[in-house]
């Protein structure tokens, strides 16, 4: 991992530009303009120029968007100019519809942020929604950011994806999980809940924060089954699999505390205070921790993928096809990503 | 299911007498007096008295502990008078500490409050904390209240316990969950997610509403797999077991809607508003469910047994040995969960 360099700007990308990523970056760069000035929208000038006429009505008056040829020139940007650098071919697609252009295009765009992070020119990546679907008719057979991004920075690297393991963490305003697994069906996720695939889970984790918060986290760990297990009545990964994986990670000076009741430990970890709080909990499964960062709402929801040689984070929801071009959207999530991906956040 | 009587009293069991439920009865009594004035604790008389003298500098001058015959004479008690049926013989036992005794005491309790319920003399059962421990050295072989309240239930019945199927429903101040499971490892979680169970949990759920709402109820169910398996992709229940329970039930002329994403069910039940929002969400696992149940706190959970012939509420906590006798325990779970016992409660 690179030594943070805070006058590099951001990437960041426009998603699918049938959803509503490009409306949610006018409206950031309309209510926090000097936040959005570290910000080089990767994606079409056509497509965001369009889009920016088309919703005017629900913008400031005096936005532009303004061709650049190197991120760099977003510190030349006045007012209300929004630097974009254009990397995929202009095509017409409908609003709010699964398409291959809006898919090959939100694509486009995510290689090459993922690339100007490989290479050291931008401090982070943050990513406007793409959708699956239009991915795949596009002919990328990732089932989303992470994989497609996990893949680029293996590619960069001259490892196999294998052996760059990444995690998502998903954060809202009061509680930050990191999961074990994602997208795989439960009965799959328990078969992941391995010692080493939670130890793994933790090394990610512990490794990666000084990167976003300039130092080692404090980490709790929820168990799988009910209870945590109750010593083994309910289940025996906690005893098994956990607690050997936290063990082992104390050993290497991760500072770690669990196996904790699945039903109680997000909500103590959203009250704790002070040294005795944790900074982080890892969820065994995808909505273990989903199910707790989204319940308070979703309008701070950031996700950021931990295990890359560069930050990335994304807003927590997806195109919202069915609102595309109404100008409802709202970029509060969007917002919380990109202070996200500033170094050590507040 | 019989009529309610609103003039018939409710049971409250004294709980594990090692541990809080003494407290936090006293201090029910002491915050909202009209509402405890329907409860005639069931319990060990000696054991109340001296815990009451104990705690006697947390509690208001003037309160004590009147022995009663019947729950019936609830209605001669004056201001600050707690009526305690003695049900229970005297035995010692330490604070704080799991016992032989105390649990034999918590036992008896709840057995003689489940027969008087089911021979129609309170109009419900409010359930103190038990300790499992404590209740298995007392030669009590079952998980907690609920198994044990429906084993009472089916003996009375001349039922079979299997042919009394009961659910636990969990409630906050702005969610309420049925679940499918509650205390099996997740690995069986799994396979308990059949169309018949799930089916069954509806009609449960459906039947049970009437006895506490005075009508039925909009139900929504959480799918078990992330993205409610997405189509086949992540995991098949939804599509082989939970749509046709749901579709079974729909037949039946049960409201209910789904299975829906299980990390946003939740989050959406808790913002709905007006005829859109449903009135409970069925949760396919323990932890599913009690995660967003407990997120906000646990000040005001009730646990719930649905598929009794008779009401039965409980606090959302447990026995909390650790601050046994210190006058620190918080009665807001208990009243909650007798203002969930009354008839359609606000």
């Amino acid at each position: 991992m690179g030594t943070l360099n805070p006058l590099l700007p951001m990437a960041l990308t426009m998603g699918d530009p049938a959803g509503i990523g490009p409306e949610i970056i006018f409206k950031a760069f309309a209510v926090q303009p000097d936040l959005m000035s570290h910000c080089c929208v990767i994606g079409n000038l056509g497509v965001m120029r369009k889009q920016l006429a088309d919703l005017s009505s629900h913008l400031p008056a005096g936005m532009s968007c303004v061709e650049v040829l190197q991120v760099g020139q977003v510190k030349d940007m006045k007012p209300g100019q929004i630097a974009v650098l254009n990397v995929t071919p202009d095509a017409d697609f409908a609003t709010g519809v699964v398409s291959v252009a809006a898919g090959r295009m939100a694509a486009d765009a995510v290689t090459w942020a993922a690339k100007a992070a490989l290479r050291g020119e931008v401090q982070a990546v943050v990513t406007a929604p793409l959708h699956k679907k239009a991915l795949t008719l596009a002919g990328v057979h990732h089932p989303g950011h992470t994989e497609m991004l996990q893949a680029l920075a293996a590619e960069h690297l001259g490892l196999k994806v294998a052996d760059l393991p990444v995690r998502m963490m998903l954060s809202s305003q009061d509680l930050r999980v990191v999961l074990v697994s994602i997208h795989v069906p439960l009965r799959q996720a328990i078969d992941a809940v391995t010692a080493a695939h939670v130890l793994q889970t933790l090394q990610i984790t512990h490794q990666s924060w000084p990167l976003l918060f300039g130092r080692h986290p404090r980490i709790w760990v929820a168990g799988l089954n009910p209870h945590a297990g109750e010593e083994g009545l309910f289940g025996t990964e906690e005893i098994e699999e956990i607690s050997p994986a936290v063990t082992a990670a104390r050993a290497e000076g991760i500072q770690v505390e669990g196996p904790f009741p699945p039903d109680t430990v997000f909500m103590q970890a959203r009250q704790a205070t002070g040294t005795s709080a944790p900074d982080v909990v890892i969820a065994m499964y995808h909505d273990q921790g989903l199910i707790p960062v989204k319940y308070s709402g979703l309008e701070t929801g950031v996700n950021q993928t931990l295990g890359l040689p560069f930050v990335r984070t994304s807003p927590d929801h997806g195109t919202a096809f069915d609102i595309a071009g109404l100008g409802k959207a709202d970029p509060s999530s969007l917002l919380a990503a990109i202070r996200a991906a500033l170094p050590t956040p507040g």
